[in-house]
């Protein structure tokens, strides 16, 4: 059996499926608390209301008026609903959660993009989530895509899954329906080939298929999602809902992946943020046709923040649905790419840089441990002793910021390997620390 | 009368008539030693055999097994054939030679670009070539163009005209064509507009039409070429040859030039060293539409070694005549531009830059004086004393080059304004001595 004793944890599912029905994401305050004390000290400190003041204000608008019991209630039918319908919740620290993928967030945090917080957990459907971004790339456009958009779109989605390489799109109508479905027949096609008939995969969510997937050097084009549909909506939701037989193919040759709690609806401002999750699930982020306020380009602009390659390709000068990816190469914000051959030879680069991409980030690899950091976190690793230990009163005395500022610094510097933590002393860590 | 003596001169006429029969283009070596000694006796050292050793080398083939007089005489017979047609030779020095368009072609010479060698005098139907390059945008393009090539060539150029712009291109067919045509239309509405009824403007070459362009606020519209045809075969022919009533056209409300003697063949590797002018002519040189092995991009690469912008056009990844476009996009060696707004807001710095464009052009405005020459003439600037004059013998002894190479080299710092020359002596010459 291949899962940690986190993995089969019911008391940490309880509580992550709990932190992620009071919060709205993204709470970057949320996810450094969880981090730092694991998800059941986390969500009893919410319960409680003894969490630090930004997750309380992040929190408290599901939990007032309500008791501990009914939301702990109501984490247990979220579990119960997902589980129901094939989802699994996928925490921090499980062997299938891409935290490759979200290393970034905490650099774009420490720069201040604002929104930039990674999910606390994600309810998966289908495959495990492996082989994000390093072998991802993420392929975006208009909804109302014109015929030359969706067959680009199309044989570019094809040809990367033919090539093992995994598609993520939204499963909206238009670009993200072409790339999913391409994806999806060169999968069926690769599994015919393979002699299984393309026949459905749904035991990946049992150990023995995670297993595989660990041992079997072929796992590429087997346990490797075809292609991910990302949702700003609950996993038991589609959205649209024309798309729902697509999604529930996804949910078998690929993986379907919502960080909201079941249930949720689909509202604009959650199209926003699911685009950040997109971005950072692939290498490279594609535009294959947007028009000139194309919510797409807030697909390609966290990408650029996340580090990730951002390309475009361009169309037809005379076709509106061109404007915004000619924006994006006019500018020289993307690279152009006319189709799969561009994309990987683009992404060579960076993935001859190392897993998780970060050596392709400009300031990922810092001269000054704090270059990237906030002001004030910058402030508090300076107060830190270079040797020995101190307590947060002297770090508080030392950098003159208040308690909470100085918690909430210390918290970034802990998720940035620069503070270490033992009771309640706390000292500055070097690489030879990590080393 | 506003023509200067020398426009006047026969003399000169004839000896660079004579030049232009004898030497294939380009030829910087000749365009240095004309540069220095002037056509007449230019043209006297290349009969006599007396001329620096490149030169007679450049001139040797079409000079050999002839006489003098049987030289001048063919040079004369240019000379009247240009007449009979309306063209007329017009060499450096001239009010309307388009000296600007030509600055860069030293730079680029002193950086080692071979065939970077300015034309030594130009044939010209039509209207004077004022303006150029600052007034100018080449648009070039596959001759087997598309019909949405077309239709971009035609709605950019024509938009670029009734501003005022005048377009470069070479008269070929497909995009070439859909250039001029767009051009040569939007003159006529202008004309029509302003009440002349777009009669034909053929007095530009007479004195008081030159007049007009100096002293008439208007002239924008009327005097300055709509369009330039640049052709790599003598100003007497047309090719295409079913290009000729376009032709024709052009030397009405355009202009049309020739670097070659009256009655050259259209040849491959003229149409390769007359992109060279095509791309001088315009302050940005557009790709509309090429193959990925088109002859228009040895224009983009002539404009680039020019310092000129270099602009292209996106269309879809689906067509093979936008293979060309989108390599340059690629590799970011053009800018993309939609249509004319893109065009003219590129160019705005540029413009803006002063005229010329040269402080646009990387390492035009160098820290040291010989930065960006040739090794040979910043050894022999190096050589001259910072105050006082030398002998040639001095600046040999001192450079440790041999005579040829120092005369070669001082040719090229004259022509910079960075060596001076009294009788037989040579000095450095600084910016105060330009001031």
């Amino acid at each position: 059996m291949s899962l940690s004793l986190q993995e089969s944890d019911p008391e940490a599912a309880l509580a992550l499926a709990g932190l992620m029905r009071v919060c709205e994401p993204p709470s970057a305050s949320l996810a450094v608390f969880v981090a730092r004390v694991g998800p059941v000290a986390a969500w009893r400190a919410v319960l409680t209301r003894r969490a630090p003041r930004p997750v309380l204000a992040a929190t408290a608008a599901r939990t007032q008026n309500t008791t501990p019991e009914a939301l702990t209630m109501r984490a247990s039918d979220d579990l119960a609903t997902a589980e129901k319908i094939g989802a699994r919740l996928v925490r921090p620290g499980d062997s299938d959660w891409p935290a490759e993928a979200f290393g970034s967030f905490s650099i774009a945090l420490a720069r201040g993009v604002r929104g930039a917080g990674p999910p606390i957990g994600l309810y998966v459907r289908g495959r495990p989530l492996i082989g994000l971004p390093g072998n991802a790339v993420t392929i975006v456009g208009s909804r109302a895509s014109s015929a030359y958009g969706q067959r680009v779109a199309g044989e570019m989605s094809h040809e990367l899954a033919v090539r093992g390489m995994t598609v993520v799109s939204g499963a909206a109508f238009g670009i993200d329906t072409a790339a999913h479905r391409a994806a999806l027949h060169a999968a069926r096609a690769t599994a015919k080939y393979r002699g299984d008939g393309g026949a459905v995969d749904d035991s990946a969510t049992d150990d023995s298929a995670i297993d595989d997937t660990a041992t079997d050097d072929s796992a590429g084009t087997r346990q490797v999602p075809a292609t991910v549909a990302v949702l700003a909506c609950g996993i038991d939701r589609a959205y649209p809902e024309a798309n729902r037989p697509m999604i529930d193919e996804i949910a078998v040759a690929g993986s379907v992946v919502s960080e909201y709690p079941p249930g949720t609806t689909p509202a604009r401002h959650r199209f926003l943020v699911r685009n950040r999750l997109i971005a950072a699930f692939g290498a490279a982020t594609v535009v294959i046709e947007a028009g000139r306020r194309s919510g797409t380009l807030s697909t390609a602009a966290a990408a650029e923040q996340l580090g990730r390659l951002v390309m475009a390709v361009p169309g037809p000068v005379t076709s509106a649905m061109s404007v915004g990816c000619h924006l994006l190469l006019a500018d020289r914000f993307a690279q152009l790419v006319t189709g799969a051959d561009d994309v990987l030879a683009a992404l060579r680069p960076a993935m001859a840089a190392g897993p998780g991409l970060l050596a392709a980030v400009p300031g990922a690899d810092p001269l000054h441990p704090t270059d990237g950091l906030d002001l004030d976190s910058a402030r508090v690793y300076d107060s830190l002793p270079a040797r020995g230990w101190v307590s947060l009163d002297q770090v508080v005395l030392e950098s003159g910021l208040l308690a909470r500022q100085v918690m909430s610094a210390l918290a970034v510097l802990e998720i940035h390997g620069l503070a270490g933590k033992e009771g309640a002393a706390w000292r500055r860590l070097t690489p030879a620390d990590h080393a």
